[in-house]
């Protein structure tokens, strides 16, 4: 889809970039970047999150290791998003106030305090004629990368994000069709033939050419499936869960669990 | 802060708008609004949202009175954001997977996307000349919410959307400055001084220009403070878990609770 409209435009237009020229950033570029995270809503002003800039060339490598060596890290800057309580907590501290954010109200409004932040630096950096990836790896391997990174309790990484000059310009990937990601009024089921619809359109156009028999739609859904399924997401939980426990975010029992930094 | 980029532009000036003027968007402004959502970053293909336009008047003064009769919600659209881990099981029982995303893996991924997908939003609205503004009340209150919108077990509501046209014109809220909220190669604390510091530029100019006395300190800090205490995240945590119980999504030993629809 174009637009004549520039925002739009940066919007409709981005796709991950996962080849990287080797140009490091400018350093004011980068500051403008942040700059456009920082301007993102933050529940209750809270400002929930962190964001932390990986210069040193040894961390880098080591969470290039740990994230299961991504090609996005390569040539580019690499920043790790934090859901952060930590800081707000010792700002209550401060002022005696009782802190009051835990639980899972902690891990989602962290989370998305974190994600429009890092939404805001992708579509920036897109204006600005910038590539971006966010990697998972880092909250897949969120133990390792605190580790690695020397996080205090309060403190847990979630995403990575690559951000550079593109070497590559990847096309928009498919999405769901609109229809069937926006309801109205209510919640609607998608019916089997519905799904069978949407796989073929969200396939790569190679297999959407297929056709339309059993087998086709199946084998256009095998990507998809083999994505949302398999050990990689029960591994990940298992991590997610060490790491939570470790950064003293578990919210068990009502609110945190171990690793408190009072 | 200002840009000649309009993307920077549209970001860094975006403010949000609580005071609409009533007119309705064309359908084809929705439809593009809701097409940059879509073309946000989604988790490992997996779509993990759905996004429900309120358009019943009937719902709409549910919903407003749900939420605490926010002034965002008179004379705008609004539309409610929800983690949506249902519609990819349906697929992935379709096609004979078995499903793997739970626990905390899906609250935190079905969070991310559904946030990128609202900032992707909210930053193409900025760039159209339009407003919104983030109803926390639709998470605050999301038990509430599901019923009032009939929402099945695998969907959380989470986060409500009001857009529309301004009549106001609000400045870009302070925020923590960029110092504190970047790291770089691992975390530091904030001294308590830098703490006071941070307090009094968050702080609006009215306070700001008092100076820096303790009492001068604590008075900024307060409006802040009161915002990350207080019963309103305990009650919240309550009706939170209690939706996450309801919806079939509480991450509890190691999977979802009731209300599996399988």
């Amino acid at each position: 889809m174009s637009s004549d409209n520039p925002v739009l435009a940066a919007i409709l237009n981005r796709a991950s970039v996962r080849l990287f020229s080797g140009r490091a950033l400018e350093p004011e570029t980068l500051e403008t970047l942040l700059a456009a995270a920082l301007r993102a809503p933050t529940t209750a002003m809270g400002h929930f999150y962190s964001i932390i800039v990986v210069a040193d060339p040894g961390l880098k490598a080591a969470l290039h290791q740990a994230c299961g060596r991504q090609r996005a890290m390569n040539g580019s800057e690499f920043l790790v998003l934090c859901i952060d309580l930590r800081r707000s907590d010792l700002w209550a501290e401060r002022f005696g106030a009782r802190r009051r954010m835990t639980g899972y109200t902690a891990l989602i409004y962290g989370t998305i305090d974190m994600t429009a932040a890092a939404e805001n630096l992708v579509i920036a950096a897109a204006g600005l004629g910038l590539g971006t990836c966010y990697i998972g790896g880092i909250g897949h391997n969120a133990a390792r990368v605190c580790r690695i990174l020397a996080l205090p309790p309060g403190v847990l990484p979630v995403v990575g994000l690559a951000v550079g000059y593109p070497a590559e310009s990847p096309a928009p990937r498919p999405r769901i069709p609109l229809r069937f990601m926006v309801h109205r009024d209510g919640y609607r089921d998608m019916t089997a033939q519905e799904i069978d619809a949407a796989v073929l359109e969200l396939a790569r156009p190679s297999r959407r050419d297929a056709g339309g028999t059993a087998d086709d739609v199946l084998a256009a859904a095998r990507p998809y499936i083999s994505m949302i399924e398999g050990p990689f997401w029960e591994r990940g939980e298992e991590h997610l869960r060490a790491a939570l426990a470790g950064q003293g975010l578990a919210p068990v029992d009502g609110g945190r669990g171990g690793g408190e930094h009072e």
